[in-house]
């Protein structure tokens, strides 16, 4: 089909490369489009109040494996990924869309414990499913979401507005989740090997739920309204804290300093991780998955956010010049890397 | 995977049966939620200002086949697919949000190639691209959409509210799509027995156009404006007049005749549907992807659309006892039935 053309492979440009490469060209022409392509989720102006819409895909055999995920959490956790998304821009999500893309191997059945999980994560959020589209596929399962919510305009808060000096800070824990599915892998591999062997899984709920059942942040927002904060910027955890912070502060035009010993990281997440010769750090860094929210907040409001339980403070925004830094527990300073989750990585 | 169960396999539903029965126990909660599931898009009412949402996903091997797709038009056409729910509505498109999956077969300029068919269609209707997910595929190529729109709280036409004694129009010509498809599978067939043979597809321009590079009707709505017409019900035409026909007639409790000798047909289309042996109604009735609109308007306004010539009234509105009628050139009444196009119909 392409011949007689120079080509370039997907994985050249990764996944983030490839985006910013077919979108570099976007002029937006609406008046209503307050931010397209580049943040956790577009903006549209509607007289003050602003909609808030993010999209994204699941595919079988990229983002799942149905071996070992039920299709119940699925179905709860591809909604789950949409949310989070609103959520990073301050916002609260009200409606989503639901595409699936189906093979015949899946009965009718299986569909409804999809769509089981889906109900369940919006009815947690209060969030309607509004519409969508089922189709069939050659092959594997595909879910595109798109979710849909509302803020105040001045409410909502983008990843390009970190500021110098701010303070850089992180909801619950991490690495849990990427803990998981180490463990889920490992236990597939013995199932395959020897299918008489139950898996051994117990005693490690916390970071199963953590892969399989994850929760968006929707308790964050309004905390964050009634202790009167607005973060200066923000974004979700989906693909690694590195990667993360990375694109915050890249967008926002600053660097960064980041202390290892400041990282949340849950005792289970650590046990599993060192139990598979882990750097735990490294589960935090490049793990993904967590779905918790990195936010910058003013040095003024520390106080605000003081002995918090969900929010802990893992380090500062410097200036660009200064880079992208990690402290480790030693004192020696490491460049930041993106090492996260990347779809069209060769393997 | 499921071996304990009853099962039941997705082809005896059908996809408007998988939707309906997915769909039957949503209740919506947001007070903002004005429509959801069943219309061509979700209606969501920011204060008088009302967004209109619709979602439509593409996979390859099932909605097109890239033999004879060419990646530009694809994109082109996922975009009007999408936009065609928006105008069904009576609202204008303003942002769209793309989701891919693509399998590493594709090089970036085959990527490059669909986008610019996507922009090509943004463009053209001056919609904006806000967002988007870009993922790989173990298998096929994959494109979601999202199109979200605006209208007037006043301005929204659905396709429940078609009534008795109204009259049944539609845009433009049908079928054209249908017999363009004919075309371009039979010269797959000849390439594939002889490669050495090149297609002959000239003088077919118009029929291959409907199919290939599909034109949403947002000329429509802005007429509709000038004219001082709204339509009384309204739905766009993806799956052929006779299905769409019957779910504006059920679900706006009405039944319908519709007269065969008025229904517009393109010559070429009457020429190469007799080519095939195949009744050019068949085609309109079952064709489907032409995209054009068919809507009901008060037989008080018929004096706006005399003499129009992208308007064709092609029935009237009855009440649900007389069921749904096609009246046939020699005046014989048959039935009408669905045999639009079902993503899950064993072949």
């Amino acid at each position: 089909m392409f011949e007689n053309k120079t080509t370039t492979e997907l994985h050249t440009l990764g996944e983030f490369g490839l985006i910013r490469h077919l979108t570099a060209q976007i002029e937006l022409q609406q008046q209503s489009s307050v931010r397209g392509v580049g943040d956790d989720a577009a903006v549209i102006d509607n007289a003050g109040m602003m909609t808030v819409v993010s999209t994204d895909m699941l595919v079988e055999g990229v983002h799942f494996d149905l071996s070992y995920m039920p299709l119940k959490h699925l179905g709860y956790k591809a909604v789950m990924v949409n949310l989070s998304d609103i959520y990073a821009m301050n916002a609260t999500p009200r409606q989503i869309t639901v595409s699936l893309a189906l093979s015949s191997k899946f009965p009718i059945e299986a569909v409804e414990e999809l769509y089981n999980g889906i109900y369940a994560a919006c009815a947690k959020w209060k969030v309607d499913v509004v519409g969508g589209d089922t189709t069939s596929s050659k092959s594997g399962l595909v879910i595109s979401i798109t979710a849909i919510g509302v803020a105040h305009k001045d409410e909502l808060v983008y990843r390009t507005t970190a500021q110098e000096k701010d303070l850089l800070c992180v909801t619950g824990d991490l690495g849990g989740a990427y803990a998981g599915l180490l463990l889920l892998e490992r236990e597939k591999e013995i199932y395959k090997s020897n299918p008489g062997i139950q898996p051994d899984l117990e005693g490690n709920d916390y970071i199963l739920e953590r892969q399989l059942k994850p929760e968006a942040r929707g308790d964050i927002i309004p905390m964050f309204k009634e202790m009167g904060l607005k973060p200066t910027s923000m974004i979700d955890i989906s693909d690694g804290l590195a990667s993360e912070v990375l694109h915050l502060c890249k967008e926002s035009g600053v660097g960064c300093n980041l202390y290892e010993e400041k990282f949340p990281i849950d005792p289970m997440t650590f046990e599993r991780a060192r139990s598979f010769n882990l750097d735990p750090t490294t589960c935090v860094l490049n793990g993904g998955e967590d779905y918790e929210l990195l936010f910058t907040i003013a040095l003024g409001d520390y106080e605000k956010i003081k002995g918090n339980p969900h929010i802990t403070t893992i380090g500062h925004v410097t200036n660009a010049a200064a880079g992208y830094n990690l402290i480790i527990r030693d004192g020696s300073v490491y460049p930041i890397t993106a090492q996260g989750w990347d779809a069209f990585r060769k393997e």
